[in-house]
């Protein structure tokens, strides 16, 4: 057994958590999946909750204890916010825990799942959207990542927002007629009696009804309805998301590097990806483009900086091939 | 005095109301104004609370008391879906009031305070946006006024969220400068230290706070920003905005009609007004275009309508004139 010592990295997400326990060299000892782990979303008493039980699953493979553990590196939205971070700590010392404590974004965490290289981009597109340039193993500018209401431009909530609008203007006959009001009012129970009063159909009284009822976040529950089948009132929404992800990369870019790619709106082939390309034009030549399923590499990276390593390409390649024999 | 039965048009809406105490042929006998009258918006207390308030002061003016009264005609937004009407009818029992309360739609009191043809339309943008067509003197048709998250395209609240994004994108430099940037700013009162963290400004993150902190629906008060000075992207959004009321307009369309203007977004020269009629092209010749301040003379005309009248342009003309000496 290694003399080293042992590192957690946190992969906090809005809906699920990842632990990677590993020693300096990026050699994975652990792994354990969790509950929602922000703070913010879930309120600091569950995000606690699905942080110690990811750590849990993956103190457990290993046979540790918190109290082997040097650093903890929790990544997640919002780290630098949230300055007080007692609500993690507190629950980390009740089991032992008395070694650093080192939040990073979960921007950056996604990055270094896809790269080692100290100069690069992260653009993540899932309910959020937000892009990140890395200089010197740091963020060095942001774009976009401003929410739900003033930006997140070309985000899952950002497309769902607008199947939710398209749907409403088809059934208000202000807008074009979509292939995507059927499933959408299929979604949420809504079947049409026929009934119409003051010109305004009982349905579309319906899905105002559902979706005011709602936290407008929702919304993003939508997004899937605009990849579920051809439709040209889908295809200009998905277009203009890939458009505005691109416009987002731009204001970052300074010149060539690797582009890691997060979130499920940019992973998959598609129109997002045809219009996200087709914008970005000549500067998309000097991208090396790779797609990753989530942060947990790249926290388990940072708990290796953080704890005075300096890890590379070859730790990114080591932590890689050894998460992957747990999950 | 007359022996005629005296009537109530109450113009109850989201933040103030006006009561109106006319006979049946229109003559307004008294005016009173109150607080917020929606009960959607204000709750059901505060809102009876603002209309009774408004009937005190019309019925003080005549010497008259509710026991007086024979029909009280609330109009406001989203008359239909709150079919519950005790909220009102106990309040109104309690001074004395027996007699009919009727409840319209504040649109329909918006087209009849500018028109009393039994067929034409009302278009109202102000923190919200709708059209309805009238024929025979009832809502036949409706266009959008699907609230701030579905629609309500053209609105006082969609001009500001636009102001509020275009500040944002500025600031985050994935859009172009703006001259709304300073003034807005200074409304939070925000400014600036010069401390840049991962690229993003403090004004930026204390914008963000800002809005998050306050419910969406505020920020039509940014609204305002947009008509202040001249800014091409000001401009952008005031065109886009006229548009969007226009193609409202248009899903309702059938044939020549007046057309009443109500809420401040298109009651005044300039941009919005423009690129509406623009966009209407030839459809805006056959349009009788006027704007009416409130809905306070249209509520009378429905309140005249409900006691069994039939009022005519005879009626409007007689309520303009005799509520104008009120106000």
């Amino acid at each position: 057994m290694s003399h080293e010592p042992l590192l957690l990295g946190i992969d906090a997400g809005g809906t699920s958590t990842r632990a990677v326990l590993t020693d300096s060299r990026g050699e994975c000892l652990g792994y354990g999946v969790g509950g929602r782990g922000n703070p913010i979303s879930a309120g600091p008493e569950r995000a606690a909750d699905g942080v110690m039980e990811a750590i849990a699953g993956a103190l457990q493979t290993a046979g540790r204890s918190l109290a082997d553990i040097a650093v903890v590196t929790p990544a997640m939205a919002g780290s630098r916010a949230s300055g007080d971070h007692t609500w993690l700590r507190a629950r980390l010392g009740q089991h032992g825990f008395d070694g650093r404590l080192v939040f990073e974004s979960d921007l950056l965490a996604a990055y270094f799942s896809g790269s080692a290289s100290p100069f690069g981009y992260a653009l993540v597109s899932g309910t959020g959207a937000c892009v990140v340039r890395v200089r010197d193993g740091r963020i060095d500018g942001t774009g976009d990542g401003l929410g739900w209401l003033l930006g997140d431009r070309g985000s899952g909530f950002w497309i769902g927002e607008a199947v939710a609008r398209a749907v409403a203007q088809d059934l208000d006959r202000t807008g074009p007629a979509t292939a995507m009001t059927d499933p959408v009012l299929a979604h949420y129970g809504l079947v049409s009696t026929g009934v119409v009063r003051e010109g305004r159909t009982d349905v579309l009284e319906g899905l105002v009804e559902a979706l005011y009822s709602r936290p407008p976040i929702e919304l993003a529950a939508l997004a899937p309805f605009a990849f579920a089948q051809p439709d040209p009132v889908a295809d200009g929404i998905l277009r203009t998301a890939g458009e505005h992800l691109a416009d987002t990369l731009a204001a970052v870019l300074s010149g060539p590097g690797p582009l890691v790619i997060g979130g499920s709106v940019l992973s998959r082939s598609g129109p997002v990806r045809d219009a996200f390309l087709a914008r970005l034009g000549d500067a998309a030549d000097g991208l090396d483009v790779l797609a990753v399923g989530d942060g947990a590499i790249g926290a388990a990276f940072l708990a290796v900086r953080a704890a005075g390593g300096e890890p590379d390409a070859t730790t990114l390649e080591t932590l890689t091939r050894t998460i992957a024999r747990f999950r």
